[in-house]
Parts: structure tokens; C-alpha cells; sequence
């Protein structure tokens, strides 16, 4: 289904030649910064900057008119002033360009009868031309893979995982948590007003999309109801569909007609229809990003059955009492060890301070060296009472009882472990007062494709999610 | 109420001399790490370190035997395997000790006759003797004013928030994360098993502490429901107090027995009873730490009007939205801003690209100057509409925008302008991908006092609960 779609926007997600306009050579500008992000990510087609300074901007000539451009151009990202969009348009109609990104605001979302009608005209152009249009009000599209950055530069690795978004800040924060958490991208674009092509449009295409396996969505509002809503019905049958909808309030809602013109409408309908459609629901940017990862490193539900390691070293038992609720509490369960695993663990640690339920808290390991705790958390990732294992470490307590080395052979151990089996494993690294070493091991941990969360909450309330979609899934 | 406690505790957190049993010469013991720790963090008092090695310690003599310590001893600090406990008991009773403080475990949270047994002669022999007991099973008193530092050598500033905590682990945690985040502690402790003293004894003395504004609790359960409830029903009325209670699910409570051997109780009843003495429920340890924050730094609640500086720079417009529907589904309001305020903004900031209602998207300041941005920030703090200013700072996307310097400047003015109202301002500081950079303006901020949180829904949240707790003391 949507397969038209992989044509169609082509031109959008792959351009061969890009025409960025609003250059100049003399004072910076938005449009020459993209000209040099472009240049920087080392996108691989023609980039044409345009501006009626002429000049040169780096090595490139700056075309004073679109239609002076030599070569065919495809693609045009567009930051003048509104008062100038219209003829653009009509340089773009004879150049024969297929899509128009218009980072140009001062539309609708300023509330404005003038705004509004400069919409329709452009619309009315669009159609005359035969493109299409992203925004306004936008920052566009985002193509690792092409090598097509974000603002600023902003580029992460190639990946699994499409993204929309009516806002050009949360689509930024998407790709930047992106970086850091080793979320990586197909496709992701932002599509601000929306005027011709809107979140349907980009939902469709990222359904068809091969390269992309989960979406996620950040939505404000939308022209036509009845269209996303059957849109998201077909795309969420065909892949995970995470959608956090922005203005479910009515200080939101105002916000939102301010910013991309949206109309309000309640949480309590987006819920109803986001359930309706088979979608899963994200509350805030963590919840949303949280729930991508997840879904991008396990890729389907493993089980909701967790094995829970609170404590790797002193004062894991509190941790463990506490993990043991945030997983409950958050729709995972928590059986028992078994009889087997128990004793050989109490055989390895001893009956004191320790704690060989489940949760489990290891601390004893810490009296009898390194390599007991490795055994330890060995024989509690391999009993086979659970589907997916949550292992905590404090790094601030283990740092000075096992230093830096004995935490790399630690989390080292973790990724090898990993590997090793067929069970999930996921580490929660709670921020303390040595944030520099515990984001040294997140990285190491997130590089190896091992997901990290902040919190067992967040953590459970993800791995829950995805078990949630896989059953529902099974079950229609 | 309770002032009789301030006496009886006077040895406890704040004792002359404390003797520490379990040291040796020759190789490093827990007893070893406590002396040390005592040391380097400046105790004021004398230093007796006891063990059957003799020989020294740094500087300090070992004495082989408590006995023969030559001064007086108020407190003693015992890490020794349990199997010597009650032999130490009647040394400590010979000595006139007034409290012992027991890191040794093996006792009742083993779940065996034996450890259980063991607690009751112990029991015994600290009334015979009229000693008080802290433990079996934990890590003791904080106390930074008097120089007691937790294991580990952790010691933050002296402060106005006291905690009580049945685990050493979360005990630690606190004291770390308010290291970090300039929670400053008047006193701390974790009571572990709590067989003589318990939460109900610390709480009183809390409450009668005047040093003490505000008191954190993690309880997992008590011997003793009656107590505990009309304990908290009166230190409730006296002081804020924000109950963490782990072990609410079955999960929890397995380890909390295993942990603490303290016996389940559901998290219906926890809740209710919670309610009823007038404390305020934390579910997890952010929540608990960002309760204590705010009750800190706020004192008293301002009411929940919130002016809401959702953007500061490129891509606020989202982030204006999704601020807007935090604070709104979190129980604060979003009121509009006053008209004048909205025609300078409007005059500052021009109409297209920012949002100039409230949530406040004051993005479009980064084309006219950060002079322009310092004053849009001024006009919505000094907007009479709001009891309290939360603003959420996109590190990633302002330093590229202003630099290290402007980043400065904009934090800068933000300490200043809040020493100049009377008007709480909240920071939000979501993470990043510019780490290193985002921690050094928090720490900044905090060090002078600006409350600062790592999502909008965890600030609206924490300001939310001390509102909530106010009206509900005015009204009563």
C-alpha cells in the first residue's frame, strides 16, 4: 500500500540537485547557513545557492534568479521574506522544480486574513506548476542517508526509524536525542503549516518506505480529520505508529494555532482516536523517543516477564525494592528466580545483604571480586523465568568500589553478554553527581546497541508498549 | 511538640566522640573507610577506631577493644560480622555509650530464626544498657552541619531538608542527588531494619528540629502501623512531609522483606493513609528529590499561575506547545498575558515567528540581538498575570545561536532578575546532545538557587504539590 508514494516524493527525500534561496554573499543568512550545512554533510547532488547579492558563498557561484540556474533543479529550500514567495513560486514553476520547502513563516499561524490568502495563492501556484510544498514555516526534511541535515547541521547515523513533525523544535530535539541515544533515522521531516503535503501525506510515505521499520509522529492538528485519521489506520497496520499529539490542552491548543495554525481539539478524542486507529500514544518528547528506541532495538515483543537486577554493589537494596515497583507499576511482571538459579547464587554470594529474589540484588559480589558479580549477573540473565532482563547501575557507588576499569569489564561483560543471547538486555543509569562517567558508559552502551533508559520507569513503561503493540497485533 | 527528641538525639547527630569497631591495620574493612571518611570530612569531634589488629590507622591509634578506649564515647559505629554483636553491646553498656549504630547485617531480613533471634538479644542489652540502636542493616547518620558524611566520603552543603530512609542505597542517592542538584541536607538517615529506632523516632525528631524546614521520607514498612501513622499525622502538621513508600507492588515488597524485613502493604492503603495524615506521596525517587527541590527553594507556595517562556530561540513553537500541555495536565494554569505586555512584546519581536500569548515563544529575538531576548524575558516575568515563571532553555539549539558568552549572559540575567523579584523563576534543561555544556549552566543556575528540572512535567509537577500542600494547610 502507498507504494505510488516511493516516486512521488523522490525528489523530496533524495534529490539529486538542490536550490537554496535567500543566499547571500555579504551578511549570513538562513539560507547561507543551509547552503553550508549541505556542503559540510557532504550531500551528494548540486547545490545551487540563490540571492540577489550574487557572488559566491564558499566555492559555489550565488545564482541572483532561480531561473539563472544552469542545471535541472529539483528541490528548493526557500528562506525570504513572504512578501517575495509568490513570484519564487513562479521561477520555480519554470525551472520545472518538483518540491518547494519554504522555511518562511508569517502565514497562517500568525492568525492573519492576509496570511491565510498568501496560503491559497501559493497553493493555487503549487497546483498551476505540478510540485508540491513542505511548510511553510518549516525546517524540512531530514535524510542521513542522502545526506541531508537538519539546520545547524544536525546529522545523525542512518537507520530504521521515520519521524514527522509539525514542529521544526521538536523535530531538531528528535534528531539531536537521536544522536545522543543512538536513535537513528530513515527519514524525518517537518512540515510546519502544511498546506499542500501534511503529516498524511509523510505518514504515507514512510509506510511504504523500505528503509524505514517504526514511526513516530508529533502532531498539532491537522485541515482534514477525516483523512489523517484513515491514514493512520492504514499506516499502523502496516508498522508501529507512536504518536505524541501536541495541544491536548487548552494552553497547548492556543499555543498551537499561534505556532503552525492548528485548530484545538481535546486529549480525550486524540486518545479515543489514536486507540481506534491501532496507534500508540506518547505523552511528552521522552515518552515519544523513549518508545522509538525500544521498538528500533528490540524490534518486536520479546515478553513482559523481567528479570530485575537493583543492585550491582552497596545499597542496592532500596534500588531493588524500588525497580521492583516501577516495573509492576508500569505493566511488566516480576516472577520469581528459579529454585536452581537461587541456590547457585547464594552459593556465589552467600545468604547475607544480599537479596536472591527477584529483584535481585547482588551487592555481596563486591566482597569476593569482579568476577563473582559477572557470574552473578551471568546466572540471573540466563534463568529462563524471564523474557527480557533490567539491569541497574549506580555509577556513582560502583565507581569507587570497582573503579573505571572494573566498570568497563562490567558493562563491557553486559554488551559481550548481549550478544550472546537471545534476551534483551537493558540497562537503567540513573543521573547522580558523576554524570561526565555515566554518559561516558551510556554511549558505550547505546553504541553497542544495548538500550539505556534514565529510570526503571521509563524503561518498563516502553518495554510495556511495545509488548502491548506485538499482542494486539497477534491478536487482529 | 516532640522537643524532648532534640536532647535525646543530641549524641546522635551531633556526638563528641564516636569509636568505629570493625577497623583494621592491615587490611581495608568497612570500619577503615568510615574512620577515614570521618577524617577527611573535618569531624569535629574525637576519632576512636577499635579492632583486634591494634597498630594505626593514618594517625589515629587502633584500640583493640572498645574498653579500652581511654575518653568517653557517645556514639559507636560497628562493622563487625554479627556474630560478635553482643559481646560489643556489653562493651558499648560498659562504656556509658548513648548510641550504636549497627552497618553489620545478617539479621532479620535473612528471613531465619537465627537473625531474628539475634535481634531481640540485642534488643535487650541496649535497654539494659539505655542505649539507643541505629540499624542492624545500614548506613546510618548525615549530618553535613556537624561533618558526618555518609560511606564513601559523600558530604554536601549544610542545609534546611532532613530525610529519613530504610535504605542505604536510596539514602545515598538523596545525598548524592542533592549534591548534585543543591538539595542541601540538615540531617540524614537510614535506619535499615530500625529494630530500637525507627522511621517514627527520626520523623519526631525532624519535626522538632530547627534546623529542618522540610522532611523526605523512604519508608519500605514499619513493626509498628499505629505509630508511624500518628507520628506522621503530627509531624505533618508541623512540617512538610513527602513520603516515598517502596514495596508497593509485590514485586517490591518481596525485596523490601528480603531488603529490610519489613512487611508488605498495598499501595491503596499506603496511599490513603498518606493522604489522611497530611503528607504528600512521592512515587519514585524523582519525583521525591524534585518535591524536596522546589519545598526547598520555594519555601511556600506562590499559586500555580504560570508564565511559560516555552522557546527562547530557533524551534520554540513546538516546545511552547508541549510546555503549554505539561503544566496544564499537571495541575498548574496558563493564563494569558496582560495586554500591554503583549503589544511590547509584539513591538519588540515583530508578529510572524514567535508566539506571543502564554506559553511565550520569544524565538524571533535571535535576528534583532541578545539585548532583545533579555528584554522579551523581562516584560513576561514582570507580567503581573503570573505567581511563577517557568523557562525552558534548549542548550543545543542556543549555543550555536549565542555562543558560550550569550549563554552566559542569558543565565547571567536570569540569576539576577530572579534576586530582584519576588517572583519564583523555574529553569527546564531538557537533555541533549551538548551534555557537558547543558550540566555546567544547570549547576550555575542551582548554585544560585534557580530551581532547575529536566522536563517541564517534572517542574509543573513539583510546583503543583507545594501548592497543593499550602492551600490544604490554609484551608485546615
Amino acid at each position: 500500500m502507498f507504494e505510488e508514494k516511493l516516486k512521488e516524493f523522490e525528489p523530496i527525500f533524495y534529490p539529486e540537485s538542490i536550490a537554496v534561496v535567500g543566499v547571500s554573499a555579504t551578511s549570513i543568512k538562513a539560507g547561507s547557513l543551509w547552503v553550508m550545512d549541505l556542503r559540510s554533510a557532504g550531500f551528494p547532488g548540486a547545490i545551487y545557492p540563490v540571492g540577489s547579492s550574487g557572488g559566491r558563498i564558499g566555492d559555489l557561484e550565488i545564482f541572483p534568479n532561480l531561473r539563472l540556474v544552469p542545471g535541472e533543479v529539483d528541490y528548493v529550500i526557500v528562506a525570504i521574506p513572504r512578501q517575495s514567495v509568490l513570484e519564487l513560486l513562479d521561477d520555480c514553476a519554470a525551472k520545472n522544480v518538483k518540491a518547494v520547502h519554504f522555511f518562511t513563516a508569517g502565514f497562517s499561524e500568525t492568525d492573519t486574513q492576509q496570511g491565510r490568502k498568501l496560503e491559497e495563492q501559493m497553493l493555487e501556484k503549487t497546483r498551476q506548476g505540478n510540485m508540491r510544498i513542505i511548510g511553510p514555516n518549516c525546517i524540512g526534511v531530514y535524510c542521513p542517508e542522502h545526506r541531508i541535515p537538519f539546520l545547524m547541521g544536525i546529522l545523525g547515523e542512518d537507520g530504521s526509524v521515520g519521524f514527522v513533525s509539525q514542529s521544526g523544535g521538536i523535530a531538531t530535539k528528535l534528531a539531536t536525542i537521536g544522536i545522543a541515544r543512538h536513535i537513528n533515522y530513515s527519514k524525518g521531516v517537518s512540515f510546519g503549516n502544511g498546506i499542500d503535503l501534511d503529516a498524511s501525506d509523510f505518514l504515507q510515505y514512510l509506510a511504504a518506505d523500505p528503509k524505514t521499520k517504526v514511526i513516530g509522529a508529533y502532531l498539532e492538528g491537522t485541515r482534514d480529520g477525516a483523512r489523517l485519521f484513515s491514514t493512520m489506520k492504514a499506516v499502523a497496520k502496516i508498522k508501529p505508529l507512536i504518536v505524541w499529539k501536541g495541544g491536548r490542552t487548552e494552553a497547548g491548543a492556543k499555543a498551537a494555532m499561534s505556532h503552525t495554525g492548528s485548530l484545538a481539539s481535546s486529549a480525550t478524542i486524540w486518545s479515543a482516536m489514536l486507540k481506534q486507529v491501532g496507534a500508540i500514544e506518547a505523552h511528552s518528547l521522552e515518552e515519544l523517543t523513549d518508545t522509538l528506541l525500544i521498538f528500533q532495538r528490540l524490534g518486536h515483543g520479546r515478553g513482559t516477564r523481567a528479570a530485575i537486577i537493583g543492585g550491582l554493589a552497596d545499597g542496592g537494596g532500596g534500588n531493588s525494592v524500588a525497580a521492583g515497583d516501577a516495573c509492576l507499576e508500569n505493566g511488566l511482571s516480576v516472577p520469581p528466580l528459579s529454585f536452581e538459579t537461587k541456590q547457585k547464587l547464594s552459593e556465589l554470594l552467600g545468604e547475607v545483604g544480599s537479596i536472591l529474589c527477584n529483584p535481585v540484588d547482588v551487592s555481596q559480589a563486591q566482597f569476593r571480586g569482579l568476577a563473582t558479580l559477572l557470574q552473578a549477573i551471568d546466572l540471573v540473565v540466563r534463568d529462563t523465568i524471564s523474557d527480557i532482563v533490567l539491569i541497574q547501575e549506580d555509577i556513582e557507588i560502583l565507581l569507587p568500589i570497582y573503579s573505571q576499569k572494573g566498570l568497563e569489564e562490567i558493562n563491557g561483560f553486559l554488551i559481550e553478554l548481549a550478544g550472546m543471547q537471545n534476551k534483551p538486555i537493558i540497562v537503567v543509569l540513573p543521573p547522580g553527581s558523576v554524570e561526565a562517567e555515566r554518559l561516558r558508559i551510556e554511549r558505550k552502551l547505546l553504541a553497542a546497541s544495548i538500550p539505556v533508559f534514565s529510570s526503571m520507569e521509563r524503561a518498563a513503561r516502553a518495554i510495556y508498549r511495545l509488548n502491548q503493540y506485538c499482542c494486539r497485533r497477534e491478536a487482529s
